[in-house]
């Protein structure tokens, strides 16, 4: 069993790691000059929830706060995020997209299905697909849940 | 078919999301403190090869060679990599990790391994961590190949 676990990490990072520089490199498109991959991934970790605060953003990307600081900044001056004000939360202001930032989030999802689309027809079947998604709608639930407990 | 593939997309998106934070939060440990989360992915994709040209490591970390350079700069000032001769390419070098710097990538590993063991052991079948490794194994294997295709 160790053994096998150690291999699904192995090979997860290693299916994160060569589908980025696939994605990246074979789509010469238009949002990759214009947005570094750190940047888009901001946005999208924004858009999965409506608004979200700095700090949670910093944990979820793995990163200082300040680091998240001057990512909003450039993506402000691009005019894609904005600050709204917090309910729960009186210390702070909270991160959200705007449309513009939405335009940019659906255009770097749609590269990336595409991209997926023509690995996976060609390659998986579909019992294969539901096999992945039973896995990971269990894994994002777990993990989801634990990232709640403080 | 296309909205099974959708969901696949965002449910991946979500679990490296979820896991990063939870890898970082929960783990109080030391080399969290030390070394970012951009240099811990940098020594563990140098890890993956016995050593690595910029422009290859800036292609697989999604960023401009700019980046990896001063990200090879911290690193290098903390004695985890270095640099080797390449015999095939004449026009440049190449990054390798140190000693110091495959501990710290042994170490990282042992940490992220730990994490997935406590979430798996709990909730997953052996047959389901099968099944797993099947679809992984697919999917490395086909952006590997495609990602050698210049």
């Amino acid at each position: 069993m160790n053994k096998k676990l150690s291999e699904a990490v192995a090979l997860f990072e290693e299916v994160i790691m060569y589908g980025t520089e696939r994605i990246i490199r074979s789509f010469e498109h238009q949002i990759f000059e214009e947005y570094s991959s750190e940047q888009l991934q901001m946005l999208q970790i924004i858009s999965k929830s409506e608004h979200i605060s700095p700090g949670k953003l910093a944990s979820l990307q793995g990163v200082h706060k300040s680091a998240i600081s001057n990512r909003y900044k450039k993506l402000e001056t691009k005019g894609l995020v904005t600050t709204v004000d917090s309910d729960e939360d009186l210390r702070g202001k909270l991160i959200a997209l705007t449309d513009k930032g939405h335009d940019v989030v659906s255009m770097f999802n749609e590269v990336i299905y595409e991209h997926v689309e023509k690995i996976v027809l060609d390659d998986f079947q579909e019992t294969e697909i539901d096999e992945f998604l039973r896995i990971f709608r269990k894994l994002s639930t777990i993990l989801k849940t634990e990232g709640d407990r403080k």
